[in-house]
């Protein structure tokens, strides 16, 4: 995990493995542990590589933040300000005209995939997507395992609609899903796994 | 343009005209002036419409906002932070599986709208997402005409290569987009003519 290269402008604001544990845990009930961070910078590596080589453009969202307080003499500093929940997903963008929009979600479970991390507005705004033909998926990292996979956020919504609460077996997401193979750069190449997923044509 | 209602969960939040001019100096550097936010929340408001009519997703990306300190005593209150310029543009979402991105600009300008509060990096965005076959536009608010215009991004590109730090005369600008009509609910309906300028099936 430790030959991550962040992409350019991007300032992961957790940045080392800290052994200090209360800390640590604050920040993963944020969605910024460590593994997770490494995580979504290797995507937005490959968001990087995909623009630098003119396949796509798919962007994160930034983290939305709930501004309170703005010191005016100090040039415009924010000094009190929330983490608010993301009430879409992290990714979206185009590939040749097609709206692609996607979540990233890494875990330390082996054996199955908690949907307890998944708000119910994600899960509402991808059946929105979907409704209008865009491409809708998650990316489900097994830290563990070292293992990714790309699973169609329809199938996640359906186990979500009819069990709700509960975690996809690992058995079913290599079923359902399609793995994306680990190489150098990008680490994780998921755009042709979503074109061979998706595109139609 | 006292009759805005403001969409559920939108909170903007340097909220009433003030009069202390300083401040709103300030402000609307940072692009939060009271008559650009007018014209978001109008934004904002016209893509609560379309996800309630079932029409389009489009949403708003989060101001970017670099953080510096986090104190974990209060809860994860953010303490220092400072504004950052979005590296993309305001809006994006799908319509009928197509990608739609899109930068809403208000000017008190009369007789043109000024280039210089496009930052080239949003040029070069939107150059990639017409590339990628993506809908590209501006909608331009000439806030003292009480005008909204729908222009598309290849023409606002070709002018700022041409003719860098200039502005678009109004002239030029009714003669190459597409007029918004103000309406009631939503105020500026602009997905219907986004649809006529882009959808060619």
């Amino acid at each position: 995990m430790s030959d991550i290269s962040y992409p350019k402008g991007v300032k992961p604001f957790v940045t080392k493995p800290t052994s200090k544990s209360p800390k640590k845990k604050k920040t993963s009930l944020l969605g910024f542990g460590n593994r997770g961070m490494d995580f979504e910078s290797a995507i937005n590596d490959a968001n990087l590589y995909y623009q630098e080589k003119n396949l796509a453009v798919i962007t994160k969202r930034p983290t939305p933040i709930n501004i309170v307080k703005v010191d005016y003499t100090k040039g415009a500093t924010i000094t009190q300000a929330y983490f608010e929940t993301q009430s879409t997903t992290d990714y979206n963008g185009v590939y040749d005209g097609h709206y692609i929009d996607f979540e990233a979600k890494s875990t330390r479970n082996k054996t199955s995939f908690p949907l307890a991390n998944i708000p119910p507005q994600q899960i509402a705004h991808l059946e929105r997507v979907i409704e209008h033909k865009g491409w809708a998926f998650f990316l489900i990292h097994f830290s563990l395992r070292n293992e990714v996979f790309l699973l169609p956020a329809s199938y996640v919504i359906d186990f979500y609609k009819s069990r709700p609460r509960a975690s996809i077996p690992y058995e079913e997401i290599v079923e359902h899903a399609r793995p994306i193979k680990e190489g150098f750069h990008p680490r994780y190449d998921y755009l042709p796994e979503a074109i061979k997923e998706f595109d139609k044509k």
